[in-house]
Protein backbone atom coordinates (compact mmCIF):
# COMPACT_ATOMS: atom_id res chain seq x y z
CA UNK A 1 0.00 0.00 0.00
CA UNK A 2 1.66 3.38 -0.84
CA UNK A 3 0.24 6.75 -0.47
CA UNK A 4 0.83 9.45 2.68
CA UNK A 5 0.19 8.46 6.10
CA UNK A 6 -3.28 9.94 5.93
CA UNK A 7 -4.17 8.37 2.33
CA UNK A 8 -3.12 4.78 4.17
CA UNK A 9 -5.11 5.92 7.21
CA UNK A 10 -8.11 6.65 4.99
CA UNK A 11 -7.85 3.52 2.65
CA UNK A 12 -7.78 1.47 6.17
CA UNK A 13 -11.25 3.60 7.08
CA UNK A 14 -9.71 4.53 9.77
CA UNK A 15 -10.37 8.15 11.20
CA UNK A 16 -7.51 9.73 13.47
CA UNK A 17 -9.28 9.79 17.55
CA UNK A 18 -8.98 13.06 19.11
CA UNK A 19 -6.26 12.90 21.46
CA UNK A 20 -7.29 11.30 24.76
CA UNK A 21 -7.51 13.69 27.97
CA UNK A 22 -4.30 12.92 29.95
CA UNK A 23 -5.24 10.66 33.19
CA UNK A 24 -3.15 13.37 35.23
CA UNK A 25 -1.28 16.24 35.41
CA UNK A 26 1.15 16.00 31.81
CA UNK A 27 0.58 16.36 27.68
CA UNK A 28 -0.25 14.18 25.37
CA UNK A 29 3.04 14.33 23.71
CA UNK A 30 5.40 16.32 23.45
CA UNK A 31 8.26 17.81 20.65
CA UNK A 32 12.40 17.67 21.23
CA UNK A 33 14.22 18.47 18.22
CA UNK A 34 13.18 16.02 15.31
CA UNK A 35 11.48 13.74 17.85
CA UNK A 36 8.12 13.86 19.33
CA UNK A 37 7.58 11.47 22.68
CA UNK A 38 3.99 10.52 22.98
CA UNK A 39 2.72 9.83 26.70
CA UNK A 40 1.36 6.24 27.70
CA UNK A 41 -2.11 5.89 26.10
CA UNK A 42 -4.94 3.52 26.79
CA UNK A 43 -7.10 2.01 24.24
CA UNK A 44 -10.06 5.08 24.97
CA UNK A 45 -12.42 5.29 22.38
CA UNK A 46 -14.86 8.55 22.78
CA UNK A 47 -12.75 8.99 26.17
CA UNK A 48 -14.37 5.30 27.17
CA UNK A 49 -11.50 2.49 28.34
CA UNK A 50 -12.72 -0.18 26.10
CA UNK A 51 -11.76 -2.98 28.98
CA UNK A 52 -10.37 -3.69 32.18
CA UNK A 53 -8.61 -6.47 33.60
CA UNK A 54 -5.50 -8.61 33.01
CA UNK A 55 -3.89 -10.24 30.28
CA UNK A 56 -3.53 -14.13 30.35
CA UNK A 57 -5.54 -17.44 29.74
CA UNK A 58 -7.44 -17.82 32.68
CA UNK A 59 -11.45 -17.65 32.54
CA UNK A 60 -11.56 -14.28 33.84
CA UNK A 61 -8.39 -12.81 32.33
CA UNK A 62 -8.81 -10.47 29.19
CA UNK A 63 -7.32 -12.80 25.51
CA UNK A 64 -4.04 -12.41 23.97
CA UNK A 65 -6.36 -11.65 21.10
CA UNK A 66 -8.89 -9.48 22.06
CA UNK A 67 -5.50 -7.27 24.05
CA UNK A 68 -3.92 -7.43 20.70
CA UNK A 69 -7.30 -5.52 19.74
CA UNK A 70 -6.82 -2.96 22.95
CA UNK A 71 -3.37 -2.10 21.90
CA UNK A 72 -4.32 -1.56 18.15
CA UNK A 73 -6.62 0.95 19.43
CA UNK A 74 -3.95 2.35 21.95
CA UNK A 75 -1.14 2.70 19.42
CA UNK A 76 -4.27 4.67 17.16
CA UNK A 77 -4.75 7.36 20.26
CA UNK A 78 -0.97 7.35 20.83
CA UNK A 79 -0.38 8.40 16.73
CA UNK A 80 -2.60 10.60 17.13
CA UNK A 81 -0.95 12.55 20.30
CA UNK A 82 1.81 12.21 18.37
CA UNK A 83 0.38 13.96 15.16
CA UNK A 84 -0.98 16.79 17.44
CA UNK A 85 2.56 17.54 18.10
CA UNK A 86 4.26 16.77 14.95
CA UNK A 87 1.63 19.30 13.18
CA UNK A 88 0.20 16.89 11.49
CA UNK A 89 -0.08 13.33 10.99
CA UNK A 90 1.96 13.51 7.53
CA UNK A 91 4.82 15.24 9.50
CA UNK A 92 5.70 11.80 10.81
CA UNK A 93 8.78 10.51 8.86
CA UNK A 94 9.56 7.27 10.75
CA UNK A 95 8.49 5.69 14.12
CA UNK A 96 11.44 4.83 15.61
CA UNK A 97 10.33 3.08 19.66
CA UNK A 98 7.43 1.56 21.19
CA UNK A 99 7.17 0.48 24.34
CA UNK A 100 4.17 -1.92 25.04
CA UNK A 101 3.23 -2.65 28.80
CA UNK A 102 0.85 -5.35 29.17
CA UNK A 103 -0.97 -5.54 32.83
CA UNK A 104 -0.16 -9.47 32.57
CA UNK A 105 -2.00 -12.33 34.46
CA UNK A 106 0.13 -15.21 36.69
CA UNK A 107 1.93 -16.71 33.92
CA UNK A 108 1.57 -14.90 30.84
CA UNK A 109 4.61 -14.53 29.01
CA UNK A 110 2.86 -13.91 25.50
CA UNK A 111 3.83 -9.97 25.70
CA UNK A 112 5.09 -10.08 22.08
CA UNK A 113 1.89 -11.42 20.67
CA UNK A 114 0.04 -8.65 22.33
CA UNK A 115 1.89 -5.49 21.62
CA UNK A 116 1.99 -6.56 18.09
CA UNK A 117 -1.21 -5.41 17.95
CA UNK A 118 0.19 -1.73 17.98
CA UNK A 119 3.21 -2.93 15.71
CA UNK A 120 1.19 -3.86 13.06
CA UNK A 121 -0.83 -1.02 12.89
CA UNK A 122 2.41 1.17 13.13
CA UNK A 123 3.25 -0.53 9.41
CA UNK A 124 -0.17 -0.08 8.06
CA UNK A 125 0.03 3.24 8.41
CA UNK A 126 3.33 4.34 7.76
CA UNK A 127 4.57 1.47 5.25
CA UNK A 128 8.35 0.83 6.43
CA UNK A 129 8.41 4.08 7.99
CA UNK A 130 6.68 2.34 10.35
CA UNK A 131 9.00 -0.61 11.29
CA UNK A 132 10.35 0.47 15.16
CA UNK A 133 12.76 -0.40 17.99
CA UNK A 134 10.25 -2.51 20.50
CA UNK A 135 10.21 -3.18 24.47
CA UNK A 136 7.05 -5.59 25.40
CA UNK A 137 6.95 -5.97 29.04
CA UNK A 138 4.51 -7.62 31.56
CA UNK A 139 3.48 -5.47 34.37
CA UNK A 140 1.56 -5.93 37.43
CA UNK A 141 -0.91 -3.07 36.72
CA UNK A 142 -1.79 0.44 34.55
CA UNK A 143 -3.66 2.80 35.13
CA UNK A 144 -7.61 2.76 35.82
CA UNK A 145 -7.24 -1.21 35.48
CA UNK A 146 -6.01 -0.84 31.69
CA UNK A 147 -4.64 -4.16 30.32
CA UNK A 148 -2.85 -2.30 27.92
CA UNK A 149 -0.40 0.93 27.47
CA UNK A 150 1.38 1.96 24.75
CA UNK A 151 3.98 4.70 23.96
CA UNK A 152 5.85 5.45 20.89
CA UNK A 153 8.61 7.98 19.83
CA UNK A 154 8.55 9.11 15.87
CA UNK A 155 10.68 11.43 13.97
CA UNK A 156 9.27 14.37 12.24
CA UNK A 157 10.30 16.31 9.01
CA UNK A 158 10.24 19.73 11.11
CA UNK A 159 13.62 20.26 12.09
CA UNK A 160 13.97 22.87 15.05
CA UNK A 161 14.26 26.71 14.12
CA UNK A 162 17.16 28.08 15.65
CA UNK A 163 18.07 32.06 16.07
CA UNK A 164 21.94 32.01 15.97
CA UNK A 165 22.11 35.90 17.13
CA UNK A 166 24.71 35.94 19.60
CA UNK A 167 26.14 32.73 18.44
CA UNK A 168 24.33 30.75 20.33
CA UNK A 169 21.01 28.46 19.18
CA UNK A 170 17.50 29.09 20.92
CA UNK A 171 14.71 26.95 19.38
CA UNK A 172 11.88 29.60 18.05
CA UNK A 173 9.27 29.15 21.43
CA UNK A 174 6.53 28.57 18.95
CA UNK A 175 7.97 25.29 17.67
CA UNK A 176 8.73 23.98 21.23
CA UNK A 177 5.90 21.97 21.76
CA UNK A 178 2.62 21.39 20.07
CA UNK A 179 0.26 21.31 23.36
CA UNK A 180 -2.45 19.27 22.25
CA UNK A 181 -5.70 20.55 23.94
CA UNK A 182 -7.51 17.09 24.91
CA UNK A 183 -11.25 17.69 24.04
CA UNK B 1 4.72 32.18 39.93
CA UNK B 2 7.18 33.37 37.77
CA UNK B 3 11.36 34.08 37.83
CA UNK B 4 13.96 31.36 37.34
CA UNK B 5 13.86 27.64 38.03
CA UNK B 6 16.19 28.31 41.30
CA UNK B 7 14.10 31.40 41.93
CA UNK B 8 10.87 29.16 42.17
CA UNK B 9 12.52 26.41 44.23
CA UNK B 10 13.42 28.89 46.71
CA UNK B 11 10.02 30.54 46.84
CA UNK B 12 8.83 27.03 47.65
CA UNK B 13 10.97 26.81 50.48
CA UNK B 14 12.95 23.81 48.27
CA UNK B 15 17.01 23.45 48.58
CA UNK B 16 18.31 21.14 46.04
CA UNK B 17 19.66 17.71 47.49
CA UNK B 18 23.00 16.69 46.92
CA UNK B 19 22.61 13.82 43.95
CA UNK B 20 21.21 11.00 45.31
CA UNK B 21 24.12 7.73 44.87
CA UNK B 22 23.79 5.41 42.46
CA UNK B 23 22.36 1.95 43.64
CA UNK B 24 24.83 0.51 40.83
CA UNK B 25 27.44 0.47 38.50
CA UNK B 26 25.84 3.77 36.48
CA UNK B 27 25.52 7.42 36.62
CA UNK B 28 23.15 9.72 38.06
CA UNK B 29 21.98 11.71 34.86
CA UNK B 30 23.68 12.00 31.14
CA UNK B 31 23.95 14.32 28.69
CA UNK B 32 22.73 13.48 24.69
CA UNK B 33 23.23 17.06 22.40
CA UNK B 34 20.21 19.06 23.92
CA UNK B 35 18.91 15.98 26.52
CA UNK B 36 19.39 15.36 29.60
CA UNK B 37 18.63 11.83 30.79
CA UNK B 38 18.02 10.63 33.96
CA UNK B 39 18.61 7.34 35.83
CA UNK B 40 15.32 6.21 37.67
CA UNK B 41 15.20 7.69 41.14
CA UNK B 42 13.96 6.72 44.52
CA UNK B 43 12.62 8.86 47.55
CA UNK B 44 15.97 9.08 49.54
CA UNK B 45 16.42 12.02 52.09
CA UNK B 46 20.10 12.64 53.36
CA UNK B 47 20.45 9.07 52.07
CA UNK B 48 17.66 7.49 53.59
CA UNK B 49 15.00 5.63 51.63
CA UNK B 50 11.92 7.19 53.19
CA UNK B 51 9.87 4.27 52.93
CA UNK B 52 9.36 0.79 51.65
CA UNK B 53 6.29 -1.37 50.49
CA UNK B 54 3.68 -2.20 47.74
CA UNK B 55 1.23 0.86 47.05
CA UNK B 56 -2.28 -0.18 47.56
CA UNK B 57 -5.28 0.22 49.69
CA UNK B 58 -4.78 -2.55 52.50
CA UNK B 59 -4.04 -2.16 56.01
CA UNK B 60 0.01 -2.72 55.27
CA UNK B 61 0.17 -0.85 52.02
CA UNK B 62 1.16 2.72 51.40
CA UNK B 63 -1.42 4.45 50.66
CA UNK B 64 -1.83 6.47 47.51
CA UNK B 65 -1.44 10.09 49.18
CA UNK B 66 1.86 8.89 51.07
CA UNK B 67 3.09 7.62 47.34
CA UNK B 68 2.42 10.54 45.86
CA UNK B 69 4.20 12.20 48.19
CA UNK B 70 7.96 9.78 47.75
CA UNK B 71 7.17 10.38 43.96
CA UNK B 72 7.29 14.36 44.60
CA UNK B 73 10.82 13.35 46.45
CA UNK B 74 12.29 11.18 44.05
CA UNK B 75 11.75 13.40 41.44
CA UNK B 76 13.20 16.17 43.31
CA UNK B 77 16.10 13.88 43.35
CA UNK B 78 15.97 13.56 39.42
CA UNK B 79 15.70 17.39 39.05
CA UNK B 80 18.62 17.54 41.16
CA UNK B 81 20.53 14.46 39.08
CA UNK B 82 19.21 16.20 35.43
CA UNK B 83 20.99 20.08 37.05
CA UNK B 84 24.17 18.08 37.61
CA UNK B 85 24.31 17.34 33.86
CA UNK B 86 22.73 20.12 32.49
CA UNK B 87 25.04 22.30 34.55
CA UNK B 88 22.91 23.61 36.59
CA UNK B 89 19.13 24.10 37.42
CA UNK B 90 18.86 27.02 35.46
CA UNK B 91 19.86 25.79 32.02
CA UNK B 92 17.02 22.99 31.87
CA UNK B 93 14.32 24.72 29.63
CA UNK B 94 11.94 22.41 29.19
CA UNK B 95 10.90 19.09 31.26
CA UNK B 96 10.40 16.33 27.83
CA UNK B 97 9.18 12.81 29.77
CA UNK B 98 8.36 11.62 32.84
CA UNK B 99 8.28 7.81 33.39
CA UNK B 100 7.33 7.19 37.02
CA UNK B 101 7.04 2.84 38.07
CA UNK B 102 4.74 2.59 41.02
CA UNK B 103 5.49 -0.80 43.00
CA UNK B 104 1.60 -1.64 42.86
CA UNK B 105 -0.21 -3.76 45.53
CA UNK B 106 -2.93 -6.50 43.58
CA UNK B 107 -5.66 -4.52 42.54
CA UNK B 108 -4.04 -1.03 42.54
CA UNK B 109 -5.01 1.42 39.69
CA UNK B 110 -4.25 4.69 40.42
CA UNK B 111 -0.85 4.84 39.71
CA UNK B 112 -1.65 8.46 37.81
CA UNK B 113 -2.76 10.05 40.89
CA UNK B 114 1.00 8.94 42.38
CA UNK B 115 3.04 9.96 39.96
CA UNK B 116 1.20 13.28 39.73
CA UNK B 117 3.07 13.83 43.02
CA UNK B 118 5.95 14.25 40.68
CA UNK B 119 4.37 15.95 37.75
CA UNK B 120 2.86 18.79 39.79
CA UNK B 121 6.53 19.32 41.47
CA UNK B 122 7.86 20.17 37.80
CA UNK B 123 5.21 22.39 37.39
CA UNK B 124 6.02 24.56 40.27
CA UNK B 125 9.79 24.64 39.84
CA UNK B 126 9.19 25.08 35.76
CA UNK B 127 6.31 26.30 35.16
CA UNK B 128 5.11 25.77 31.69
CA UNK B 129 8.42 24.64 30.37
CA UNK B 130 7.60 21.84 32.98
CA UNK B 131 4.47 20.45 31.28
CA UNK B 132 5.55 17.06 30.06
CA UNK B 133 4.69 13.50 28.29
CA UNK B 134 4.47 10.88 30.71
CA UNK B 135 3.76 7.26 31.51
CA UNK B 136 2.46 5.66 34.78
CA UNK B 137 2.87 2.17 35.22
CA UNK B 138 2.37 -0.69 38.30
CA UNK B 139 5.52 -2.85 38.95
CA UNK B 140 6.15 -6.09 41.09
CA UNK B 141 9.02 -4.82 42.85
CA UNK B 142 11.62 -1.61 42.36
CA UNK B 143 14.89 -1.54 44.27
CA UNK B 144 14.96 -1.77 47.71
CA UNK B 145 11.86 -2.57 48.16
CA UNK B 146 10.89 1.33 46.92
CA UNK B 147 7.03 2.05 46.31
CA UNK B 148 8.08 4.60 43.59
CA UNK B 149 10.68 5.45 40.80
CA UNK B 150 10.61 8.45 38.67
CA UNK B 151 12.87 9.04 35.71
CA UNK B 152 13.21 12.08 33.81
CA UNK B 153 14.41 13.46 30.45
CA UNK B 154 14.48 17.02 29.99
CA UNK B 155 16.26 20.09 27.26
CA UNK B 156 18.98 22.25 28.23
CA UNK B 157 20.01 25.73 27.04
CA UNK B 158 23.69 24.06 26.11
CA UNK B 159 23.63 22.95 22.60
CA UNK B 160 26.94 20.15 21.58
CA UNK B 161 29.98 22.13 20.83
CA UNK B 162 31.37 20.97 17.62
CA UNK B 163 35.10 20.71 16.26
CA UNK B 164 34.35 20.80 12.64
CA UNK B 165 38.17 20.16 11.53
CA UNK B 166 38.19 16.67 8.82
CA UNK B 167 34.41 17.95 8.05
CA UNK B 168 33.56 15.87 10.61
CA UNK B 169 31.99 17.17 13.93
CA UNK B 170 33.54 15.73 17.39
CA UNK B 171 31.60 16.73 20.62
CA UNK B 172 33.80 18.36 22.93
CA UNK B 173 34.96 15.78 25.78
CA UNK B 174 34.19 18.53 28.27
CA UNK B 175 30.63 18.72 27.22
CA UNK B 176 29.95 15.19 27.18
CA UNK B 177 28.46 14.20 30.07
CA UNK B 178 29.00 15.97 33.67
CA UNK B 179 29.50 13.32 36.16
CA UNK B 180 27.64 14.27 39.28
CA UNK B 181 29.87 12.48 41.80
CA UNK B 182 27.55 11.51 44.50
CA UNK B 183 28.38 12.09 47.67
CA UNK C 1 41.59 -1.63 29.42
CA UNK C 2 42.51 0.61 26.08
CA UNK C 3 41.51 0.28 22.92
CA UNK C 4 38.67 0.53 20.60
CA UNK C 5 35.89 -1.57 21.68
CA UNK C 6 36.31 -4.43 19.17
CA UNK C 7 39.72 -4.50 20.79
CA UNK C 8 38.37 -4.70 24.33
CA UNK C 9 35.88 -7.63 23.28
CA UNK C 10 38.49 -9.44 21.88
CA UNK C 11 40.49 -9.15 25.06
CA UNK C 12 37.78 -9.96 26.74
CA UNK C 13 37.52 -13.13 24.50
CA UNK C 14 33.96 -12.14 23.23
CA UNK C 15 32.53 -12.53 19.77
CA UNK C 16 29.67 -10.50 19.24
CA UNK C 17 27.08 -12.71 18.43
CA UNK C 18 24.09 -12.61 15.09
CA UNK C 19 21.84 -9.70 16.19
CA UNK C 20 19.23 -11.81 17.67
CA UNK C 21 15.63 -11.93 15.60
CA UNK C 22 13.04 -10.00 16.71
CA UNK C 23 9.99 -11.77 18.79
CA UNK C 24 7.82 -9.41 16.98
CA UNK C 25 6.91 -7.02 14.27
CA UNK C 26 9.62 -4.92 14.53
CA UNK C 27 13.59 -3.67 14.63
CA UNK C 28 16.57 -4.78 16.62
CA UNK C 29 17.65 -1.37 16.90
CA UNK C 30 17.07 2.04 14.83
CA UNK C 31 19.18 5.08 14.30
CA UNK C 32 17.99 8.89 15.47
CA UNK C 33 20.31 11.44 14.45
CA UNK C 34 23.32 10.37 16.41
CA UNK C 35 21.82 8.27 18.77
CA UNK C 36 20.89 4.39 18.22
CA UNK C 37 17.74 2.55 20.24
CA UNK C 38 17.83 -0.70 20.53
CA UNK C 39 14.87 -2.86 21.03
CA UNK C 40 14.41 -4.93 24.64
CA UNK C 41 16.87 -7.97 24.21
CA UNK C 42 16.85 -11.20 26.07
CA UNK C 43 19.45 -13.69 26.87
CA UNK C 44 19.81 -15.53 23.61
CA UNK C 45 22.79 -17.52 22.82
CA UNK C 46 22.62 -18.94 19.43
CA UNK C 47 18.83 -18.42 19.18
CA UNK C 48 18.05 -20.67 22.53
CA UNK C 49 16.65 -18.66 25.42
CA UNK C 50 19.11 -19.89 28.37
CA UNK C 51 16.10 -19.51 31.12
CA UNK C 52 12.46 -18.94 32.02
CA UNK C 53 12.13 -17.90 35.44
CA UNK C 54 11.40 -15.23 38.42
CA UNK C 55 14.34 -13.46 39.92
CA UNK C 56 14.24 -14.26 43.65
CA UNK C 57 15.43 -16.27 46.51
CA UNK C 58 13.05 -18.70 47.09
CA UNK C 59 14.01 -22.82 45.84
CA UNK C 60 12.72 -22.22 42.53
CA UNK C 61 13.98 -18.60 41.38
CA UNK C 62 16.15 -17.91 39.56
CA UNK C 63 19.03 -16.42 41.74
CA UNK C 64 20.13 -12.71 41.58
CA UNK C 65 23.59 -14.35 40.90
CA UNK C 66 22.62 -15.90 37.66
CA UNK C 67 20.46 -13.34 36.58
CA UNK C 68 23.18 -10.72 36.55
CA UNK C 69 24.66 -13.61 33.80
CA UNK C 70 21.53 -13.36 32.03
CA UNK C 71 21.58 -9.54 31.81
CA UNK C 72 25.49 -9.61 30.78
CA UNK C 73 24.12 -11.82 28.07
CA UNK C 74 21.18 -10.19 27.19
CA UNK C 75 23.19 -6.77 26.86
CA UNK C 76 25.75 -8.42 24.73
CA UNK C 77 23.02 -8.69 22.24
CA UNK C 78 21.92 -5.33 22.96
CA UNK C 79 25.45 -4.18 21.60
CA UNK C 80 25.22 -6.49 18.96
CA UNK C 81 21.51 -4.46 17.92
CA UNK C 82 23.63 -1.03 18.75
CA UNK C 83 26.19 -1.48 16.48
CA UNK C 84 24.27 -3.29 13.65
CA UNK C 85 22.41 0.34 13.49
CA UNK C 86 25.43 2.76 14.25
CA UNK C 87 27.38 0.83 11.36
CA UNK C 88 29.76 -1.23 13.52
CA UNK C 89 30.91 -1.39 17.02
CA UNK C 90 33.59 1.03 16.93
CA UNK C 91 30.94 3.91 15.49
CA UNK C 92 29.62 3.38 19.29
CA UNK C 93 31.09 6.85 21.09
CA UNK C 94 28.86 6.51 24.31
CA UNK C 95 26.82 4.19 25.96
CA UNK C 96 23.57 6.92 27.53
CA UNK C 97 21.20 4.41 28.65
CA UNK C 98 20.09 1.36 29.81
CA UNK C 99 16.85 0.02 30.79
CA UNK C 100 16.71 -3.53 32.77
CA UNK C 101 13.52 -5.29 33.46
CA UNK C 102 13.76 -7.75 36.09
CA UNK C 103 10.67 -10.91 36.18
CA UNK C 104 10.67 -10.63 40.04
CA UNK C 105 9.32 -13.14 42.05
CA UNK C 106 7.36 -11.87 45.56
CA UNK C 107 9.76 -10.15 47.61
CA UNK C 108 12.62 -9.69 45.29
CA UNK C 109 14.24 -5.92 45.66
CA UNK C 110 17.64 -6.60 44.36
CA UNK C 111 17.51 -5.44 40.64
CA UNK C 112 20.06 -3.07 40.81
CA UNK C 113 22.60 -6.62 41.08
CA UNK C 114 20.89 -8.44 38.48
CA UNK C 115 21.20 -5.11 35.96
CA UNK C 116 24.48 -4.39 37.15
CA UNK C 117 25.55 -7.45 35.23
CA UNK C 118 24.71 -5.48 32.02
CA UNK C 119 26.26 -1.80 33.31
CA UNK C 120 29.58 -4.34 33.78
CA UNK C 121 29.99 -5.46 30.69
CA UNK C 122 29.36 -2.06 28.45
CA UNK C 123 31.87 -0.72 31.36
CA UNK C 124 34.15 -3.40 30.34
CA UNK C 125 33.23 -3.03 26.36
CA UNK C 126 33.27 0.83 26.25
CA UNK C 127 35.53 1.85 29.01
CA UNK C 128 34.45 5.65 30.90
CA UNK C 129 32.65 5.69 27.12
CA UNK C 130 30.00 2.86 28.65
CA UNK C 131 29.26 4.32 31.85
CA UNK C 132 25.62 5.53 31.74
CA UNK C 133 22.55 6.27 33.11
CA UNK C 134 19.97 3.13 34.12
CA UNK C 135 17.21 2.30 35.49
CA UNK C 136 16.10 -0.99 37.07
CA UNK C 137 12.71 -2.31 37.77
CA UNK C 138 10.87 -5.46 38.19
CA UNK C 139 8.25 -6.59 36.78
CA UNK C 140 5.49 -8.84 36.49
CA UNK C 141 6.81 -11.14 33.64
CA UNK C 142 8.58 -11.07 30.34
CA UNK C 143 8.38 -12.15 26.94
CA UNK C 144 8.66 -16.15 26.53
CA UNK C 145 9.30 -16.20 30.28
CA UNK C 146 12.94 -14.30 30.45
CA UNK C 147 13.81 -13.10 33.65
CA UNK C 148 15.64 -10.05 32.49
CA UNK C 149 15.25 -7.88 29.61
CA UNK C 150 17.76 -5.38 28.72
CA UNK C 151 17.58 -2.12 26.18
CA UNK C 152 20.27 0.45 25.70
CA UNK C 153 20.56 3.73 24.17
CA UNK C 154 23.68 4.96 22.72
CA UNK C 155 25.63 7.77 21.09
CA UNK C 156 27.30 7.30 17.68
CA UNK C 157 30.13 9.41 15.76
CA UNK C 158 27.64 9.20 12.54
CA UNK C 159 26.15 12.49 12.20
CA UNK C 160 22.94 13.37 10.42
CA UNK C 161 23.55 14.39 7.17
CA UNK C 162 21.80 17.01 5.84
CA UNK C 163 20.53 18.46 2.51
CA UNK C 164 20.18 21.97 2.84
CA UNK C 165 18.54 22.86 -0.17
CA UNK C 166 15.51 25.09 -0.29
CA UNK C 167 16.71 26.04 3.35
CA UNK C 168 15.25 22.81 4.85
CA UNK C 169 16.99 20.04 6.63
CA UNK C 170 16.31 16.50 5.20
CA UNK C 171 18.13 13.61 6.33
CA UNK C 172 19.62 11.33 4.12
CA UNK C 173 17.63 8.75 3.35
CA UNK C 174 20.30 6.02 3.49
CA UNK C 175 21.21 7.24 7.16
CA UNK C 176 18.15 7.16 8.60
CA UNK C 177 18.50 3.55 9.93
CA UNK C 178 20.66 0.52 9.39
CA UNK C 179 17.78 -2.31 9.71
CA UNK C 180 19.57 -5.03 11.23
CA UNK C 181 18.10 -8.13 9.52
CA UNK C 182 18.08 -11.03 11.64
CA UNK C 183 19.31 -14.35 10.57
Amino acid sequence: MDGSPSERLAALGITLPTVAAPVGAYLPSIRSGSQVWTSGQLPFVDGVLLRTGHVGDGPDDVSAEDAAVLARVACLNAIAAAAGAAGGLDRITRVLKVVGYVASAHGFTAQPSVVNGASHLLTEVFGDAGRHARSAVGVASLPLGSPVEIEIVVETDRVVETDRVAGTDHVAESDRVAEVEPS
